[in-house]
């Protein structure tokens, strides 16, 4: 096999300081999720088509890679079949890789609910697969990292998940700005305009204002048959300035005439009454024109942004009062958000907010020449270990040139030479890489050092 | 949709409880892992199927799951094709999902060699999957857990690997034995047993030892064509009893006659020593009748039990001198162990050895009796965060009997409960849900007390 071996387009390997870097946010989200009371829960990666699919739209259908059945899949198959691809791949087919955390999650909600205990808290971080087609920033395996509450109409929920956002972007130390609508406000606003049968154009419109601009947007929504006197009803309602209080006293005025509007506002002035009495840090903004994409929302969105980072959204997420209903279990409302873990790494690392210490686990390096050294060595690494400290020894007697080279390409700041000289004085020789600093140690001294 | 949803037969869903037991195995494994030096890699669920057929036998190629294309997959198969259902499928599936963790790692240190440090210490926690038929611990999606290190010939690297092993179990309070040989000695009682073209034959028959015992393992040499006379040589080094030293004596005289022999005896006597002088805790055995299935390794191989556990092996790995050697890359030899999770979350719970904190992360619930009692709450558990507490409010104004059942299903040890004369007299009532016992506290000792 001469050609280089390579791996699937819009697939990524992660080596060790991209790894240790994913890690960190891994492992900053998680312990603020569970310092929130959130469980963590993990599904299989394969699911059976019958629950993924007609969940997406038409286009999220074709963008699931399924599974080719084990044993003899063609077995049934009537050569006939072949006109109709999409058929004969359900025929072939029975699971799909999934598409992403929440369809799993509503499935895993409604098989496992009499095991679970409600208000179910939980987090989610796993890998999803979609056969887009790829480009920069957009990959077909990504990882996904959810937390959602189900089963409780409370907006503390809503409060918590800001508060959780609030503090993951605190610990990253990453100002963010944490906007929110409700899309009852939406519903109200289309019923203004009465265009109620046309809430999908309005919200799908409405969300790509900040990519595209608000002529942008008009021209879409005519194009959408909207009428143009229900267009001039919307625009000054997202052109709307002031604080949040006086966004929603201006928005009340408007759409406090209608039922599905006063319940809007009343949600709203709870949400941010709430927020208010927070302590929350992050800066706060009612944003009229923020709709999300997805057809399930029915109450509070959120979508957070990097503050002064040309970027989309980092996370984004909100209520739904039925997704479980899909798997025959109505009634169950949600709220969830998600934290987009791609996006958050590139801006971290532009940010250059990733601490030193996820490229630099070990602490120190012990030479390797020959075997009573080594033997000398090992004794004090034990020692070491004993003490949480990381290290290592070079595995082969070598040039110390190239152990050097080992201990500086790891980022290791400490390189101990123990030589004939160093065993028999039973001392070591520590460098200090950085600065090029050396000292002679002895074996307690050198404990010490690290081990205090 | 009336059914209620499932998954696909050999996967699982984990739960909370689950979850958090798994996340005490890798995250005790990778923290051992990291003080050895060891870095993270994480390659794609999916690989070119290129990269994964011819790798495990022919049986291993029918276990693959394979991935339809996406777009038309069938645009350019002949009706005429479908008789045969291995090539067609290989025409319509580009991508399989991965079957091991060691396939894919040779593909990532030959495509990414230049950007690498070497020795390359790398660990490697990520999911497998395998169209195997599901049963009693075996799944078709299930999690390997390797460390391995390339381009070092030193044995140092594998004491290192049994002191991982070591520490690991000890952090699992779970005492283990490590049962090691040497390839080249097989090789050399196949030199011996005049039989070095059966030599797969004789490990595979060998490698059943523990499981079908000697007769049946004698039966299966027949069978596979060895002669009997060979046999009669073979029987004994299996037999050969008493300690390492003295089985390593008895066994060097019957292979140091041989060039492999000899070479076999310097090895495991290096080791031997490496690992006397080693500190090593756990139990170590020289077992001349361990074989270890797979066809690649080359020197000193391993397996891990866990003391007094009817149960396999828990761990398993040796050293392979041309892994690499399938993508081009000939020459560079490492050596490598698995942590067979699924096994040691077994053992863990059959042996009551999970610690109880995997279970109760929450230490405090505070109740939901109304608006104001919840402002008042909301500050105190500011307070709690800040200081790491890891706690919850009850979402929902409630019985206080169902917030109760939810502390206690949770595991929550404390139950605060603020109404409304508690917010007048500015204090908490805080009951300790495993005693019964409850007491008043004011805010500030409330914070004090577990904030400590």
């Amino acid at each position: 096999m001469a050609q280089k071996p390579s791996i699937p387009k819009g697939t990524r390997d992660f080596g060790p300081l991209e790894s240790s870097r994913r890690d960190y946010i891994f492992g900053t989200v998680k312990s603020v999720f569970k310092k929130y009371g959130y469980s963590q829960i993990e599904t299989p990666a394969m699911e059976n088509l019958s629950t993924l699919l007609g969940k997406y739209g038409e286009e999220g259908d074709k963008l699931l890679f399924k599974i080719l059945n084990s044993g003899d899949a063609f077995a049934q198959v009537d050569p006939a079949m072949l006109s109709n691809s999409n058929s004969l791949s359900l025929k072939i087919c029975e699971k799909g890789l999934r598409y992403d955390l929440t369809v799993p999650f509503a499935r895993f909600v409604v098989q496992h609910f009499s095991e679970l205990t409600f208000p179910f808290k939980r987090y989610q971080i796993q890998p999803v697969w979609r056969a887009d087609r790829p480009q920069k920033g957009r990959y077909r395996e990504f990882y996904q990292c959810d937390i959602d509450v189900v089963g409780s109409n409370s907006q503390l929920n809503e409060l918590e998940l800001m508060l959780i956002v609030d503090e993951v972007f605190k610990n990253f130390e990453l100002p963010v700005l944490i906007k929110f609508n409700n899309r009852k406000i939406l519903s109200a606003i289309a019923e203004i305009m009465e265009s109620e049968d046309k809430i999908t154009d309005i919200t799908t419109a409405i969300d790509k204002i900040d990519k595209v601009g608000l002529d942008e947007v008009k021209r879409e929504l005519i194009e959408r048959g909207i009428p143009a006197t229900a267009i001039d009803k919307l625009v000054p309602i997202l052109e709307l300035k002031g604080n949040n209080r006086e966004k929603l006293q201006k928005i009340s005025q408007i759409i406090s005439t209608t039922q599905i509007g006063k319940l809007a506002i009343d949600e709203v002035e709870e949400l941010l009454s709430l927020i208010e009495n927070s302590g929350i840090e992050s800066s706060i903004e009612l944003d009229l024109s923020l709709a999300r994409g997805l057809s399930y929302y029915t109450g509070a969105i959120f979508e957070v942004k990097a503050v002064g980072v040309d970027m989309g959204s980092i996370c984004g997420g909100g209520r739904y009062d039925n997704l479980t209903g899909i798997f025959g279990m109505p009634g169950l409302s949600g709220v969830g958000i998600s934290f987009g873990a791609d996006r958050i790494y590139d801006v971290l690392l532009s940010e250059g907010k990733f601490p030193n210490t996820t490229s630099e686990s070990v602490k120190i390096l012990f030479s390797n020449m020959g075997k009573s050294e080594v033997a000398f060595s090992l004794s004090i690494i034990k020692e070491l270990r004993k003490r949480g400290i990381s290290c290592e020894i070079y595995p082969d007697e070598t040039k110390l040139k190239k152990q050097f080279d080992y201990a500086t390409k790891k980022g290791i700041t400490y390189f101990a030479i123990v030589g004939e000289s160093e065993v028999a004085n039973n001392s070591i020789t520590l460098k200090n890489l950085e600065s090029g600093n050396q000292e002679s140690l002895t074996k307690v001294q050198c404990v010490d050092f690290f081990g205090d």
